[in-house]
């Protein structure tokens, strides 16, 4: 079976080295010209909105999923209305606009964090009102790893922050105290049956995740997975989707959804019997999901930006490098490194030393 | 950095798969035009002797290393002068024959069955001698997967098994009453540190692997560790061998080492903490070893022949897949199975239901 995946990065990579094993070969919609996907399958160079690269990919493929959400509605449908889009593109459409998805969330009884949409400067009173201070204003569109954001820390900051993000449409949202910053990764087959891995904690640092850690039997996890569930219940959803939560208290405040794989679910390649990316190919492949559960609990670290050594960090006992084959840039990702382990100590010390490496604050 | 592979079947398949997240390419030589590996990197297509292919491969990568034995020498020691190989040609050639590497084992103190070698029939009566009967006959050269082997129950089948063998150099070997088929697989590193997985129980049907079997604790660990790393040193090896043990009560005998990968460490993919596959990298390419600790105990079964549908397989809970990408035919190894489970009686339930589907004995 030939997967189209819209995008050839590493998320595209990482599916396509899952698909291998299982006999299914990849095919990526990408207009760069070397992505790093590309060598691990058939790379159809072109515009998502190019309706002639559009069709020549859809030709190729036995069915079609994306490796991030920004993907124009007419793409989306196109593949949808040829019965190859998985998930729909409801749920990738939904995600990229924080208004509609947070409303998905209130209609579906998910609480979230105060919310208020802002269109004009007229909008500005009322969305005060209702999310009040300290703040944060979103851009509905095209918001990922923290772009698209600007604090509201009092009234006053409210028209400089809409001015920075070009006044566009935005949401301005309660800033959320919490404790925890959770996911939960959870994928539903083409029959409706539903699985869940043990939910993420991630660190963020400026906007970009940094380490993601497994919990084990977290007091969470029920509330989380229900609500993961009922998202995916809601959305008649096929194939892998995150779900990012905070935790204030015993409350758990929805933030947003990712319809695709997702980066605080790398952990589950070596530390999951079945990882997100082999998961999310069984469900758009129509086969039989794998088991969720965790090996054991693991500690993801991104690198991103710069390399340290690989030899320093192969040296740290356990560790699962994945370099993406990216060109160091600022802000980039280009890897990641995943250690598993029972021995709660071993586990502590092996992510301090990685955190050293990659210049990341750890255990924070 | 470029590793190249003497052969692209799955052995390199796995090898490249292996590689991609440590950001090591592969460069594959190999004779026929579509291997299964070759999707995964660039491939020469030529013959290992065509020296002018082996110029084009030896020129394009780093490190060359083999995923079979049955190498010419001249091409080996090319790649030898060149500072590209590893193993070293001499791990290689003496694993291609028979007596060579019986003479090892006995020249290292490594206990084997009693055998003696045939050059003509004037060999017969000093050979039955040593060997007694029953015994088997074997080429010394190109014996894989149960060929180029005779059984000789008498004295009397010794004539007609070396004719069936086409007259050439051989060995006969005393049939040992062996308990159970094992065998270590072990890793060294370019600065002598050598890494040994838990034991492998190996079952096979005529003359091929059908089921291997991760050993906890096993009682002959030990001695098998030590064999191995006695061989390794000797070797002055640098990579991932084989060493197929036979038990009969509380002694092991040496069968016979693949300098290589092999088809009874696969189950360390999913099943032990870093693979045979990715530690065979690491040696090469002078990377730091990684741990060699099971994850739970697991069990590996080969598909021969043809295939299941892939739903049945990946229905068993916690099955992993591995499909070669190969087309069926009588005896070809397509692709393999792997369960890792902590639970026991999940495991024997998981087996038994994966050897139902292959078609293979299973519990035996």
């Amino acid at each position: 079976m030939n997967i189209g995946i819209l995008g050839a990065g590493q998320l595209a990579q990482m599916l396509a080295l899952a698909g291998y094993p299982l006999g299914l070969r990849c095919t990526f919609l990408a207009p760069e010209e070397a992505p790093c996907a590309a060598p691990l399958g058939r790379h159809h160079r072109g515009d998502y909105q190019n309706s002639a690269a559009l069709a020549a990919f859809a030709d190729s493929v036995d069915v079609a999923t994306a490796e991030f959400e920004h993907i124009a509605q007419v793409a989306l449908e196109g593949l949808e209305d040829r019965g190859l889009l998985a998930p729909c593109s409801e749920a990738i459409l939904l995600s990229q606009e924080r208004l509609q998805e947070k409303s998905l969330f209130t209609r579906l009884g998910l609480p979230t964090a105060r919310y208020a949409p802002i269109d004009t400067e007229a909008d500005f009173n009322s969305a005060l009102d209702v999310a009040g201070t300290p703040a944060i204003l979103k851009t509905r569109r095209m918001g990922y790893d923290g772009k698209g954001q600007a604090s509201v820390a009092a009234v006053a900051d409210l028209l400089p922050a809409w001015e920075s993000l070009g006044r566009v449409p935005c949401i301005l949202e309660a800033r959320v105290p919490f404790e925890r910053e959770l996911s939960v990764i959870a994928v539903r087959s083409r029959d409706g049956e539903c699985r869940v891995w043990p939910l993420s904690e991630n660190q963020h640092e400026a906007g970009i995740l940094r380490v993601s850690r497994s919990l084990s039997n977290d007091p969470m996890e029920g509330l989380a997975q229900g609500y993961c569930e009922r998202l995916l219940e809601a959305l008649n959803y096929v194939g892998v989707l995150a779900l990012e939560l905070f935790q204030c208290g015993d409350e758990l405040l929805v933030n947003e959804y990712a319809p695709r794989v997702h980066n605080s679910g790398h952990w589950t390649i070596e530390g999951a019997v079945t990882s997100q990316f082999e998961n999310h190919l069984r469900a758009i492949a129509g086969l039989p999901l794998g088991a969720t559960a965790a090996v054991a609990p693991s500690v993801m670290v991104n690198v991103i930006g710069q390399w340290p050594s690989a030899r320093d960090i192969l040296a740290v006992p356990g560790a699962h490098l994945h370099d993406y084959g990216k060109s160091p840039a600022p802000g980039r990702k280009l890897g990641h490194i995943t250690l598993v382990d029972h021995d709660a100590e071993a586990l502590r010390q092996g992510t301090a030393e990685l955190c050293r490496l990659v210049g990341v604050a750890g255990e924070g």
